[in-house]
């Protein structure tokens, strides 16, 4: 930071901040970078640790840096050129059957291909997550295990894991006991289940948009219809205007991601889900969370999840380990209230049980506070890659490009001008080794043709940035 | 055996083999006893190696003993008191919807309790399981599985794993290749992936009877309509039968276990096979083949799978090492023919991917030949406590009793004096701490209410042979 001498005590704090700011709009500090510590910023300066903290609360308020828990201060963001949020796009709000995509097959087609640089997934690089003590872990479970893991598991899952999921819920103040929770193969079967549990085919669930495809491709599958609720990038679902159709069409299950949804990163506030789950309460309507990010969290705490609020259990809760720690491990669970029994007897339907081995291991490492230390860590890489790749977005795109604020999770969604029809960009990037998921597929009914979804579960690199410029060069040409 | 010399060389074999009936007769020699081998004998008897050998051969002819691959002769039955198999129950063959049977429920319920003995279970005891050996595979997957097989598995399956499985699939002839083949969470999911891959809800299907209860949850639970093809314990599913329903309504799948059928223990002729391969090829139905207790023979050779006889790929091969390796582990197949893309695409809306580490694991047991040592032991242990079991049920039950004569697989398919109602016997049973599985679950039509289904996958002790007479005490009680 260079050193400096003030003489004058009055108002030095602003000084050192001013000083700061600068370096932040000259980007010699950039989004994500860590700042020196209080301690080491008054020995730099020369000023008092009282001073010093005064220069980092006033840059705090400016929303130039901010503290993170047991880290310390990093920059958050350059304001003089940060760019505005993607606008909502409002669904017609009529019934519609889901049509498969084809797009998100041929987007996903290559997503493996050599020396690809992958912005398409919506998961964490396997370079953050702690393979190594996981298979401890593993091997605990092969000398421990009851028969070494080789027989059936319960149906409803192991049940040590079971306890640790639902230790899990303490994090958002749940109260779940072991016998309420439901192991799947991943977040995707419990939503399969949930689905199956509450709805026939024919029946038609409100789905928030834009959402996960994943979720549009399996209501398709199920015989169902889907109602999409617009979805603003921050406070995510309109519930006014789900109350508008649950009113106007008989709706008998909501889909929603209140926490950092995929793609739009929007965090619905904790108001908005008790107003929520008191609407589905009135209305006897089942409710499926799917939560799978909400460990995921950039800011102090935790955000809360509907299920929190569900006092009549018709809140479906739904995650999963895949994008916190072990995609291939393949461990989910619902806590799903009032079906419980239809769920449990679904799974035995689906597939029996869940795998032995890596629900012992899991719990495992679960049990023994590996999990929690590993989440703290990962929670901080995401933030500055979040940061990071932000700032990338906004050095290499056009300057009316918009970008998402996400607060936590995996993904940017960016509105691009009108012009630029993002799926004609998406196959064009695959041609430069670039993957990245066009925003159409994140609806059904055609809409966000010129929205993208970059994902930042990978480190930022050399081969992260060149793929942006690429990326942003690509756009430019479009427009 | 006892020492003798005999002078006179005419007919001693003769004389010999008169000597080991009378034994089996007395039950000297028990069901499923070991007999010297061919030098031993000769030894003994101080005859010569070739006349040792006529002996077994004769009695070999009355069906008395039996040869086993590489293992060497074994009494096979005591043919004056054996009893007669099962009747066929002709099924009304009209459609019917599938109703959720609570008896199921009721008998899985106490399943696990202390000191149970379990015939419910169809499957081998963990004790026959190579758990030691398996251990070490998954040690080897965590050291040099990509990633420590943290990472998401490609959604048709680990690459090695799918080459192991078409080779195993040369056991019984098939030419396949590992692109044709697809992992699944066990032989369920693939019954549901196929399922689903090839009808809508309301479509019907027919499933022989009696068949496995899951089935017919399953089919209820997708909505579909089923019709039952009556099949002999013997020889299997009626193809007139079977003929004559496809032409009086539209079916839109067929859905059978050829090989050791789980509860009748049939096993439909490899002429059969063909016969029922060009039948629906002509009428262009697919066949769903669960071939989940294909591997476990008793005879010479692995009978033939219906895949085998399939040119048009009609025949959906679904399987798993549930019953035979890990059922804990949660790995089955497809080999789904023409219904490749539909059921790979299924799959990844249902879990994704199967778990990776576990599929690496057992790529690596199958590689380096373990299995099909594993198989060796296996298929002899079962034969053995197949024999001692129908002894058993010989010994404890009544007179009346017909006993199926599994070639393969875990169970016995019996039949009581049609006095007795087995559910209810089933529920007597429970309060004496034995658990087993009456026939009305296996068929819907609440036919077999004087059946029971017992497996034998236990290796015989006295707690089994005790829960035997238990059995066989009540069912006295109640004639």
């Amino acid at each position: 930071m260079g050193k400096a001498k003030f003489t004058s005590e009055d108002h030095i704090y602003l000084q050192v901040a001013g000083g700061i700011e600068q370096m932040i709009a000259e980007e010699v500090l950039r989004i994500g970078d860590k700042l020196p510590s209080v301690r080491v910023l008054s020995e730099e300066y020369g000023i008092s640790m009282g001073t010093a903290f005064q220069a980092y609360y006033h840059l705090e308020g400016k929303g130039l840096i901010e503290a993170r828990p047991k880290s310390g201060y990093y920059v958050r963001f350059n304001h003089r050129r940060f760019p505005a949020v993607p606008n909502v796009i409002q669904p017609e709000p009529v019934t519609s059957e889901v049509t498969v995509q084809e797009m998100i097959m041929r987007i996903l087609r290559d997503i493996d291909a050599h020396d690809m640089v992958n912005f398409t997934l919506a998961a964490p690089a396997l370079e953050l997550l702690p393979a190594a003590k996981l298979n401890k872990s593993v091997v605990y479970a092969l000398r421990n295990g009851k028969d070494h893991c080789i027989g059936y598991e319960n149906t409803q899952g192991n049940a040590d894991l079971r306890k640790q999921i639902a230790r899990l819920a303490f994090n958002w103040g749940g109260k779940v006991r072991p016998e309420e929770v439901v192991i799947t193969s991943g977040c995707m079967e419990a939503i399969v289940l949930c689905l199956r549990a509450v709805t026939q085919p024919g029946d038609t669930v409100a789905v928030e948009a834009p959402a996960y495809f994943g979720i549009y491709q399996v209501i398709e599958n199920l015989g169902l219809k889907v109602v999409e609720i617009p979805s603003d990038p921050t406070t995510g679902a309109d519930l006014d205007c789900l109350q508008q159709v649950i009113n106007d069409m008989p709706i008998k299950a909501c889909l929603l991601v209140p926490n950092f949804n995929n793609p739009s990163g929007s965090c619905m506030p904790d108001e908005h889900k008790k107003k929520l789950v008191e609407m589905i309460t009135r209305l006897n309507i089942p409710l499926i969370e799917d939560d799978i990010y909400g460990e995921l969290y950039f800011g102090r705490h935790r955000p809360k999840t509907c299920k929190y609020y569900d006092t009549k259990g018709l809140v479906m809760h739904c995650s999963s380990l895949s994008k916190s720690l072990a995609p291939g491990y393949r461990v989910g669970w619902i806590l799903p209230g009032k079906f419980l029994e239809q769920v449990s007897a679904l799974k035995m339907m689906h597939t029996i049980s869940s795998p032995t081995l890596t629900q012992v291991a899991i719990a495992h490492f679960l049990s023994i506070g590996r999990y929690e230390y590993h989440l703290k860590n990962l929670r901080k890489a995401l933030h500055t890659q979040c940061l990071r790749y932000i700032q990338g977005v906004m050095q290499y795109f056009p300057e009316d490009t918009k970008i998402s604020r996400p607060q936590g999770g995996f993904v940017l969604w960016i509105e691009l001008n009108k012009k630029v029809d993002t799926y004609k960009l998406c196959l064009e990037a695959l041609k430069h080794q670039v993957s990245v998921a066009p925003g159409r597929i994140f609806s059904n009914s055609c809409n966000y043709s010129n929205y993208l979804r970059i994902g930042y579960g990978s480190p930022w690199d050399d081969k992260v940035e060149k793929g942006l410029k690429t990326l942003g060069n690509l756009v430019k040409k479009m427009m």
